[in-house]
């Protein structure tokens, strides 16, 4: 591996799951899903993933295989005796409401990340959707990370708030969607809430919304990309984590942060999380050419092309 | 007035009306609104607006004065006897769905436009939303118009739809919020039910999304313009129809229609929009310099550049 690779690698830590899902027009059944698989296989595009996480004895080498052949390290997936995390969902006709029908943690439950040795000098980090505390946790096995981006939920708003303010204060950006924004701000209008949670601590954070496109804050960026333009979405499970995965991805190649390579990222997590829509699963993240991924990055440059 | 001065002409016709609104953070009474009133405002800043509309005898000279004062030529705003069109409306906490309390069409009531002779000729034209046969009735007056734009709404897609096609097999460009474009198609996703309205005749639409933007489509063009990110917005009333001037404004002003002047009018609109909002009644389009318009359109356009 050469240098310029290791500079390219990033840790995603978070769920890898199954995920029964169903939609008005279609379903699955206990399929590949979790927040580090999302991620981790959106941002294999651009960078080399290495994913930390547990599943239980039923995660086939066949799912695994799925991670690996898109160039994810899985060795530090561990498999440990017992089910793999499960979530069962039904979104409603308009693909964005959605009921949970079922959370069955099984192994996932008490999950105490272990960062391998070799992967602690990440220098891309997510920490996906999981408990503050065990982010944190992440966090302390890290070393040098150039950059750090984390996802939240409602959840940990409402039960884990001061945990949650002490990561935010660790990573230098929050992905989060304009609801939990809301939440965590107390603002509903999205410039007040991103200026409250800029406050909390994170150099950026991104405001997702869905098939409304995203917003990136910082102290002195204010960055915009519409969603790609669909004719039908089959699944919107992951859809946020691709983001991130593709995000972060493609700010670990440019290997910068400032505000060009940041824009590149938000138009490649828009990218990722629009492929992740268009099939069940991670179906949807498997098998592109730079060619696809690039032409819908230049449609999007296109829409908000005003000369 | 020179032959530059002529072809910036913008032919309004629509509602002149008093709205009584009521947010959850304050009301007015009985306030100068209607949707010729805010196009006309929102166009003044760009363009000569010539508003065609009926007011009743409680319509005072104050009221045409916040016209006139910013150059709309109210010489076809037609003084009947009787009471003006009168919407009252209550803002849901969100600031987006209203309940609306009363609509006394009074003098609006069998509105029967009539062109003055002098406003014939304008080279572009908007069609408040008003029942489509009276829109027909506008168009079967203007000779040589180089573009005309109109609204619409729920009701007249429920109730007036071959009217409505029929008027739309005439114009140029349809305005139209994204719940509407699905009725009108029956699509959901903005992509599809974009198509299936070019195929009712317009050669453009422009599907406005209130706080998440708008998009504008075409036969070989598909823009998105994001919304003004504002700190408090006070009343969502007229924001479409301010947003209608503004572009037709904007476009009007170059005199030319292609890629970059309808770019211009989706900013100009989205900008024109965002003044709408930040007062009660049409108080927010009235006192604004070239400048300050810039300053909205400079933000817009960095927000959305990505190198």
């Amino acid at each position: 591996m050469t240098s310029k690779d290791r500079a390219a690698t990033i840790l995603t830590v978070g769920s890898v799951a199954f995920d029964s899902v169903e939609t008005p027009t279609g379903s699955v059944e206990k399929a590949l899903g979790g927040s580090a698989s999302y991620a981790a296989l959106a941002a294999s595009y651009f960078a080399s993933p290495r994913v930390v996480a547990v599943v239980g004895d039923d995660f086939t080498d066949e799912h695994i295989r799925k991670l690996s052949e898109r160039g994810v390290d899985v060795s530090g997936l561990e498999r440990v005796k017992g089910k793999t995390f499960h979530w069962k969902g039904r979104y409603h006709e308009n693909m964005q409401d959605r009921d949970t029908l079922a959370t069955d943690l099984n192994v996932f439950q008490g999950f105490d990340p272990k960062v391998p040795d070799e992967f602690r000098d990440a220098s891309y980090v997510f920490l996906g959707n999981i408990e503050p505390k065990i982010q944190a946790k992440v966090l302390d096995q890290v070393r040098d990370a150039r950059f750090v981006g984390m996802d939240t939920m409602n959840f940990w708003i409402a039960s884990a708030l001061a945990d949650l303010k002490s990561v935010l204060g660790r990573v230098d950006l929050l992905f989060i969607n304009d609801e939990e924004a809301s939440q965590l701000s107390g603002e509903t209008q999205m410039l007040n809430a991103a200026e409250e949670i800029l406050a909390l601590g994170p150099r950026y954070v991104v405001i997702k919304r869905g098939e409304f496109g995203s917003l990136l804050f910082g102290s002195d960026i204010c960055l915009f990309v519409p969603a790609v333009l669909l004719p039908k979405v089959v699944d919107p499970t992951g859809a946020g984590d691709s983001f991130a995965g593709g995000f972060l991805g493609a700010v670990a190649r440019t290997g910068a942060i400032n505000r060009a390579t940041l824009a590149q990222g938000m138009i490649y997590g828009t990218v990722m999380a629009s492929f992740a829509v268009e099939k069940f699963s991670v179906d949807g993240l498997l098998d592109h050419s730079q060619t696809t991924i690039d032409l819908r990055r230049d449609f999007l440059e296109s829409m908000t092309t005003y000369s």
